[in-house]
């Protein structure tokens, strides 16, 4: 895979709570020049973005990310950002939910906010760092019975991010539809063809663009 | 002022995104038995927090803790809060409006937050550790315009928490009828005093009940 191939699967990301439009310019000028298979760009900066780039392939996140927010609210969200331009969604799963091993409530929730996306795409974010092996396999289960796009191992703002470990349990795991995003541990063109080779589809990272090019990598 | 009078100014707080029913049922035990103003829990936990402690007075957190999604976003979770049995309110400001000067707009977003709280309290977030001064002081001055009842520093998942400088701050710039709420830096007995006497109503805090008890400070 070269790097062109490569940046075509990297949702390129900038989530800080701080980010400047200025910031924001940036980002969504290199995934235009380099082709990046989306901008992942806080809710409140889509309309604009959706206005400023208009052909370029927008992700959000919802319920971000603590997971814990209603239902209502993750749908009122995905309806918000939806209106506003974006046509890619990357929801948290309620830890709570699947740490009290309600799998049933995470796999409504899931379906209920797939209905909402329609043919948009929707990610389902487990945030691994916080779970044990059963509570994964459990999840991997819930994402595809509730017919998710794909499932993405973490925010980047939780203890930990993806591992090669936890990509090989999710293909063990998940059903054919479901594709995988790996976040929060890509830091390096190796880390970047690692996943890739691993058969993660998307990649969320802040620094792919910067490290393709040769810079260092920036945090997440 | 004695521990029960300092223990009726505590915000007593778990917002982990993995806490476990029992361990917020073991917050509730705790705020029943010490009185504190409230309990402070993630909004998935509030219908049943309210139904098995009808008497507790229930503080959730909004847009939390990045600050960045939708207002229709954020208003919808406060309805859903305060149907499920909440009573308080802490929201968090959209933080890039406030860093690309668009002061008007985090003072928009409040007062019609504020309208949608009703009588409940509404306590606004602004995050100290991402601001400048002059940020914060414009912060001052949207908070008491838009009506809120609370100016609080932090959200305790960010940077830094509450600062005496910052409370000294906010006590010069914000109105006769905003009150002051500390939270992500009450470690101590010695914390809270100060944070007490320099006029702040209410603390967020994880621990005060552990080192009010005499045990060392937990993590927030």
């Amino acid at each position: 895979m070269n790097r062109q191939e490569m940046l075509q699967h990297i949702d390129h990301t900038l989530l800080k709570p701080y980010a400047k439009w200025e910031d924001i310019q940036t980002l969504c000028v290199e995934a235009v020049e380099y082709k990046t298979a989306s901008v992942c760009i806080p809710p409140a900066y889509i309309a604009r973005v959706h206005e400023t780039f208009p052909k370029l392939n927008i992700c959000t996140v919802v319920g971000f990310p603590l997971g814990y927010s209603a239902t209502e609210a993750k749908a009122m969200e995905i309806m918000a950002a939806l209106r506003d331009g974006a046509n890619e969604i990357d929801m948290v799963v309620n830890i709570s939910d699947v740490k009290n091993h309600d799998y049933q409530k995470v796999e409504e929730e899931i379906r209920t906010l797939k209905a909402v996306c329609g043919k948009h795409i929707l990610k389902v974010i487990i945030e691994t760092c916080y779970l044990t092996e059963e509570e994964k396999i459990a999840m991997c289960h819930a994402v595809t019975a509730a017919g998710a796009d794909y499932i993405k191992t973490s925010t980047g703002f939780g203890t930990g991010g993806a591992t090669m470990e936890d990509i090989h349990l999710f293909q063990k795991h998940i059903g054919e539809h479901v594709k995988i995003k790996a976040a929060g541990g890509v830091k390096s063109v190796e880390d970047l063809e690692a996943f890739l080779s691993a058969g993660c589809d998307r990649i969320g990272t802040s620094s792919a663009v910067g490290f393709l090019k040769g810079e260092a990598a920036k945090e997440y």
